[in-house]
């Protein structure tokens, strides 16, 4: 039997990520697109005749000049691989060294203290402020080589100001990551200012608005320079082909993501508005989701309306985010259903 | 403009990869199936209907089952993620510290020494002996924490004897990954005996025999221990769904690759015999390509050849394997079409 001392000495603790036994509930627990599947890109899949035995474009060409044209960039300020989560991966191996700190807000997304320790870094953590607001001293202080920040964050729900981030941008030492995983639902957007400043990667993903989760696509937008070095690193061919050409339809049809857009705009005030009524308190919010105090014990609550058909995630146990539950923006008609059945786990457990 | 500097240092002097301009030549450079893409794949990805809007199962259970099938093992046995690229990252993530050594052969992959350094690791070389086979007693003394062994070996397709993987399973101080890109092609595979050495990671493809490049699909089969170690490792979800799906329609349609090795078996000594009828020194190869000295310039040879529409792989600058070209194995018909290109091509230039 082999120990775990054969592992790299920062990936010892790891165990497996959230991976619930699910059969069939309404999922408000991942933050996809509760409008359905991206129909560009179903429709792509469906038409598609690509040769599955040739390899893919080595660097994606075709995405990254769909995503060029989308924001008026240049193909090599981005990179593309199989989700943001490979983005994440190939920023710390780009950019760090060994036991290099890097710092990250708390609370924020919980895979990023896993990604600096499998790049053999070490996380540093950065308290937000009472209003859910980065720290911008403190983040400059820690003498970090990449800070990693979420903006809209998650699981809070807010953005971070514009002016904190670009005060980060010019004082912090190292390479800013800001991660945008839900930045289509956010007016503000970091992603057009990459020409701007030598130290800025935007991560984005096509598994939230763009409602292509199972297909694993993801980008980095960059300076030609910070670009070329993550395209250096990154193993090539790492988007297969069917996940590329859905991506370039999905980018193609805006009109869908606009329609995604407004959805969340219009129903998450009355999602909010509803959740106070059963008495949460739910947080200010520019994602496709709402994080909120519960009422009872927040264990008590995801797991009662799991057993009735509808699953919200559980951050209750996590500092700063005390008997909180997050839960996706749905329509009008799935937060209906969501909160019905909230309404009698707090009738009976309340 | 930012230097190189801000890079991991192993990784400064990172360029991207092979990267050929290509305009509807017949490839016989990637060693993918001459028969064409999986039909079992084909057909999935026809008549699926997955929600793409969905995250793939975490740990791609579907598929890990199918192999635990095939092969008589358990699903915890296998990792899958995207392509034995992600493997290989794993691999050298999971199992070494910072400036570690790893040990691969002389010559091998070209893609292992990108990984080991990618992950902070220092590449050691060991020569292989002059018939292509392993120095053990080398690999051994290296001290190295892992060593990565491609079986057959790429480029020059012979694979290595089975006594000697024993070996050095049984005296190699680290974790020994044997690379069975090839491995279908091949009567000599350790994947069986994962069970029986707590030091063996067998990586395994979709884009060889099984035809579906495009879709990047690869897995690792271990030790239960190791096996879990590397899934706690890995970006979860990482395979995406339209890949998985495709590949246990894959797994389940053996008689194609029984098909494809038939066919490997039968043409692979007739294309050895036209070579040397055309004064080339082709090795020995239990893969789908043959190395083989060239009798003219090997530079000349592959561009010439490109220009007739014909794209093999130069190998001719590298140390052991100077002036050789590798070669798929094609048909009778497409290996007739290359061997009259290259006829053509002496008869010009020789």
């Amino acid at each position: 039997m082999a120990s775990r001392d054969v592992m790299r000495s920062t990936t010892r603790g790891f165990r497996r990520y959230y991976n619930p036994e699910v059969g069939g509930e309404l999922r408000m627990d991942t933050n996809t697109n509760v409008l359905g599947s991206n129909p560009a890109a179903e429709k792509y899949i469906r038409e598609q005749r690509e040769d599955i035995n040739g390899y893919p474009n080595t660097y994606s060409d075709g995405l990254r000049d769909a995503l060029a044209s989308l924001y008026g960039l240049e193909r090599e300020n981005f990179v593309a691989g199989s989700g943001s989560d490979e983005m994440l991966d190939v920023s710390f191996k780009t950019f760090t060294e060994w036991g290099d700190g890097c710092v990250m807000p708390v609370p924020s997304y919980s895979l990023y203290d896993y990604f600096i320790k499998m790049s053999g870094g070490k996380p540093l953590a950065s308290e937000l402020t009472e209003d859910f607001q980065l720290d911008v001293d403190d983040m400059v202080r820690s003498g970090a080589k990449v800070a990693i920040v979420p903006s809209p964050n998650n699981p809070t729900g807010n953005s971070f100001r514009q002016k904190d981030l670009e005060d980060l941008l010019r004082r912090f030492g190292g390479i800013v990551v800001i991660d945008e995983a839900y930045g289509e639902y956010s007016d503000s957007s970091m992603i057009s200012r990459v020409g701007e400043f030598d130290n800025l990667v935007i991560l984005r993903t096509f598994s939230k608005a763009y409602a292509m989760a199972g297909l694993r696509v993801g980008y980095a937008a960059a300076s030609l320079d910070l670009a070329d070095m993550m395209n250096s690193v990154k193993i090539p061919y790492s988007l297969n082909k069917i996940g590329e050409g859905a991506a370039i339809a999905a980018v193609k049809d805006q009109e869908f993501i606009e329609r995604s857009k407004k959805m969340v705009a219009e129903e998450r005030p009355k999602l909010a508005a509803e959740l106070r009524k059963l008495n949460f308190g739910p947080y200010p919010s520019d994602a496709n989701f709402i994080l909120a105090a519960s009422p009872i014990d927040h264990s008590v609550l995801v797991s009662e309306l799991k057993k009735k058909g509808v699953m919200i995630r559980d951050f209750g146990d996590k500092r700063r985010t005390e008997n909180c539950v997050r839960m996706t923006v749905g329509t009008a008609e799935l937060n209906k259903i969501m909160t019905d059945r909230i309404s009698e786990v707090l009738e009976e457990f309340g």
